[in-house]
This record gives structure tokens, C-alpha cells and sequence, in this order.
């Protein structure tokens, strides 16, 4: 497993639901291109607000894949 | 939509459902005397343990809302 | 209640189901060896993906806890 | 002058001109409803882009001012 | 206990007696207007020098009170 | 609106007329190969020095675009 | 001097009569049970209010020892 | 180019023009007395506000010239 | 060499020599796609401990490159 | 006062008394050599520890001085 | 693999030899009395000097272990 | 040793060989001016890349010493 190397991409992913399933959205969508997703790290939660509640959770995440 | 200027408030909510939920009861709160919330951004997340459990959550946010 | 004084540990707890939920392990974790532990603060939330999903996550926190 | 109070409150100011604007604005709009500013501090730049350019600057800043 | 929703302000306080001084004067001053103070955290400990001495502390705090 | 993905890439412009045109570079850059960019932050202002005047500015920001 | 190892952990002590004497009491409790204490470093400074008054200070600090 | 070293210092530079002016009085200033500067690097951006207006820029940069 | 635009991305080097090992093995990897690669900033090192000895470096750098 | 350019340098002071007197000390010192200091921001609280007792304080600060 | 719990201890290293030298102190050391330890995260990289030399480099890192 | 003032100044060492000898490259060039360094502390490493290889290593210290 030694040597291997990664690279790191910036997604933003967005729900109605939760900020976990924003999460797992934009690892979801970025799956659709990248293989050999390893790992995420949250970088920012945010929303937006509609009517005194949270129309949409807004998590920021680093996705981290090994380099073929 | 240009030149609006938004101010910004910090809130801590708290709730003993999940995170989520703490920040749900500080925008519903927020409402009561704020017009116009745009946004929230998570600035800490915390809580208070009660017999190795979590009691309650709290969640400090901030609220952009839209000057009139 | 005052000149109290608190020790803090940092613990990283995982679970397959919600971010929530790898906090809640890691509280109960520390409390089969430590009393009184009063708060906990997040610091980073992170998570391993399989098959482009979340497989598990992974939620570091600091717990405080009254040193007798 | 030893001894004020000062309090600070949170504004992201637009323009469609330059990011100094964007503070401009946040500054002049304040003032309708607080006396005695004294000092602002940029907290943060960013801005909204359509088709390639920037079409409005938004810059969040602090603004302190007197308690009377 | 659950449940409650907290605001925060921030505030500078100054002193020409020490920083702790600058501190208690920003929650003296903010009890003028604020009922159900409960916590503060201090952001910032800066000063202003005249002849080669502190001639006053500037503490920059944020309190915490609970929104009724 | 709900559930987009958004993906951040970050770059360095530069122009020697100024830190908002160094903005506009890079952003202007970008948008030769990407489309749908919604949002851009500043990370970081810096400029290279001749002859005691800043010979060119440079600025790092980041840039939010919509997953397809 | 060379070569040793040091660990450091964190505490909060509290103090209803200034910042720098909460630091004295956590020091003087890790006093308890650890020897070799060699530095600190101050991590956050807190306090709770009651009656617009400061009830107590609370300093969390890192606390560096020799290892055997 | 190699194993140059560079020295940094710290300068506020003012404007009542814009903040990139204030930018470049610091460098203009420097100038007088350092040579061989190379670069610098925007550390915080503030300002003095009288009458609802930004009445100066105030801009903290860092500035790395080459030791001889 | 005014108003280039450079891209950054963010890769993560492993090695089970050094932590300088680690960055190179990162540009090198870096090399086999990307042209015209200038600067590296390291983000962040940390590494795999097996049977109480560094098995392997992993340092997280961001590569600066120019683009066409 | 527009237009004016401030150095700042870093300066560490220490007092067995307290930690106010340790930046007294940091600013008397850079007296001797410094005129027109106008400001001091904390950057950072430490101390030596000495049989359980806080030995002496070590805060390190910024000083902010015009330049002629 | 999941639902582990880890616990995180902060040490600082030293070593005559090389900054990778003062970390791999630290883990020995550490594995006298911990086993299951997984990886560590640099935090701070500082160091004595002696006569314009480095005289030994201190390392300061967190340790991540399983708990049992 | 009580009741010394350090100063800290911030230098960039280059070298070809290895982010170690960037440190010593600047702290040995700051030796040729300065008396009585005592210690440093590393705040970013950096380095230049050339033909897909790191071409020097360049590493940000400070370094503090005592005022006489």
C-alpha cells in the first residue's frame, strides 16, 4: 500500500433531507466519474433558509482518490 | 439582486434529537422577530453528556438575512 | 460550582449509520472508563467510501470530563 | 477615551463595481441605522460569476461602533 | 434545559487597569441591555501604547445569553 | 434548485492593474473550459514587488461550478 | 536536554477571581498526579456570567511533561 | 537562485483612496530604506470609518525581500 | 510573465522513506499528466504507524501549474 | 493621520507575576529602542511550569509603531 | 472495521538529527506504553538553536490508537 | 531567566537538498547579524518544482532571540 498517491477534489453537495445525505450526494455524483474513492472530509456545512426552516442543507467536502 | 447588504447573526441552538435538529430549532427561533433569512453557515458543533450519553446537541450557526 | 478544573481527550468514534451516530460511539466508549464527563466539541468529520457510498464515518471530538 | 465599549456586527455588503464598493455599500448602509461607527474589518471576499465574469463583488466585513 | 436558543454578540471592552478589567467592563456595559447573560469567550486581547506603556487593554469577547 | 453538486477548483490570477482584475483573469480564464461557474472566494492577495512598486498583483480564489 | 519525548494534555481550570489564577489552579491540580510538568500554552480564555457580573474564569490550556 | 534566504517584515500601509493604495504606500515606504523586495502578501484588511463613509484603508502585508 | 493564470490541485504523496520522499513521490505522479508545474505547499503531514516505527509518510500538497 | 505606514515586530516578554506584566515588560523593552509604538495585539500565552507553580509567563505580541 | 473507537494523545519529540528523526522518537517512545497505534498528524515543527546551528528539532504530533 | 523579551524575526531558507537544510540555511544566515538565537518554529514549507522534480525546498521560519 506504500507510494500510492492521491488526489484530492472540492465538491459541494446539497439535500432537502439532511446534512449527511448532502454528503452522500456529492460522493454519489462524483462516482459517476471518479473511481477508487477513498475518503471524505467536510469542510463547511452551510444552507439556505426558505420560510424560518432549511430548504436545502449545503455540505463542502474534500473526496480523496488513489491515483491510478 | 445587486447591492443588497445582508448582516449576520450568531445563534447556538440546542436540541436532544441531533445536530440537524439544534440547528433547525436556532433558524425557527431566529424567525420569530427576523424577516427575509437567506442562509446559515455551522460555525461549532457541541453537547453536553448525561450518564456516557448525549444529552442535547448544540449547534452554533450564523444567519445571513437581507437588510430591507 | 467554581475553580473546577476539567481534562480534555480527543477521541474519533465511527459508525456505518450517520455522523451523529460515530459521536454517540465515542461518548460511550469513553464512559466504560471515565466519569463525569460533562461536554463534547467536534472537531473534524470525516469518512471512508466504498462503491462511491459513505461506508462509514468518522466524527474526532474532544470530550470534557470534572477531574474529582 | 479609555474605558468605551465598543460593539462589532456582521455585514456583507454587494456591488456590481469593485470589491471596495462591495464595503462601501456595507458601510453607507449601516449608518441609516448606527451612529458612531468606527472601523470595519474584512472578514471575507467572494462574488457571484455569470458567463465568465464577475457580476457582483460581496464582501462580508465587522463593523465596530460606540455604546453610547 | 433542552431546547433553549442562545445569541451572540461581540463586543470590545477597554481598561487602563488590566485585560480582566476590559473584560468585566464589556459585560458590565452589555447588562445595561441584555437580561439572561450567561457565558463569554474572548476573541481577541490587543491595546493602545503611550510612552513606551499599556495605556489601555482592548478585549474583544463574545457573550452568550438566551433568547427568551 | 435542491440537490446540485457543485465542484471547487482553485486558481491564481494575476494582471498588473489590480487585485480585482487579477480576479477577473482568472475567472475569465476559467470560463474557456468550464462551464455553468456560479460563485468564486478570495484565498489569498499577494503581488510580486519591482523597484519599490507592486508589479503585479496575485490572487488565489476559489471557483464553484455546477456539476452536470 | 536532547532526545527526550513530552506529552501534553488539556485541562480547564476555573477561577472566580482572574483568568491567569484559573490557569494556577489547573496547573495546580495536574500537580496531583503528573510530574515532570514542564510548560503551558493557552488555548482558549471563557468565563460565565451571572448577574452581568463574571462568576468565574475558565482557561483551557495545554500542558506539556517529560515522559520517563 | 538557490539557497537565497529571504527576510519578511510586517507593515500596515494607509489610503484614503482604495485598499490596493494602501498596498502600495506600504511598499513605497519600505522602499526607502530595504532594497531587493520581492514579493508580499495581504494579511488582513480594515479601515476607519467617519460619517458612514471609509474614511481610510488600512492594509497589513507582508513583505519578503532578499538578504544580501 | 504578468497575467498568467495558474491552476492548483491537491495531491496527497506517500512514502516509506521520508517525509520529503512523500512530496516527491507526489510531483512526480504529478508530472506524468500535468505540463509547466511551478511551486508545491505543503498542507498537512501525517503518516501509518505499524509495530511502534513510521511504516509510511503521507504529506497532502497543493501543486501550482501554469495553464496554456 | 491618512496616509501613514506602521511596522510590526514580534517581541515574546515574560514576568513571574502575571501575564499583563509580561507584555508590560515586551513593551517597556522595545522602548528603549522604538519610539511612536501606538498598538499591541496578543498572539500567543505560555508559561514555564516550576514545581507545580506557574514559574513565569511568556506572552508574545505584536507591536504596531509609526514610521517617520 | 467500523465503529471502532480511537484515541488521539499529543507528543512532542526531539531529536540531534532531523525533524523525521524527532517523530519517529516520539512513536517509539509511545509504543513502551500503547499498543494498536494506527497513524499520527503533524502538528508543529520548532527547534533549538545553539551557536547558529539547529541544535536539536522538536516535533510535536498527535497519535491516533485503537481502543480495545 | 525570568523576565527576558525574545524577538522573533520571519525568514525563508532555500535549499536544493531537503526541507531540513532549508532551516539550517536560514538559521545560519541569520547568525551572521544576529547574536543569541534561541529557537525557531516552522510556519509553511514550500518549494519550487522544475522538469517534474522539486528543484529547491523553501521553508518559512521564525526565530527568536534575546533581546540584550
Amino acid at each position: 500500500m506504500t507510494d500510492h498517491v492521491y488526489q484530492k477534489i472540492e465538491l459541494t453537495g446539497s439535500s432537502t433531507v439532511s446534512s449527511d445525505a448532502a454528503i452522500e450526494n456529492a460522493v454519489a455524483k462524483a462516482g459517476q466519474t471518479i473511481k477508487n474513492m477513498r475518503w471524505f472530509e467536510v469542510l463547511e456545512t452551510r444552507g439556505y433558509i426558505d420560510n424560518a426552516k432549511v430548504a436545502h442543507w449545503q455540505v463542502t467536502i474534500k473526496i480523496g482518490y488513489t491515483l491510478d
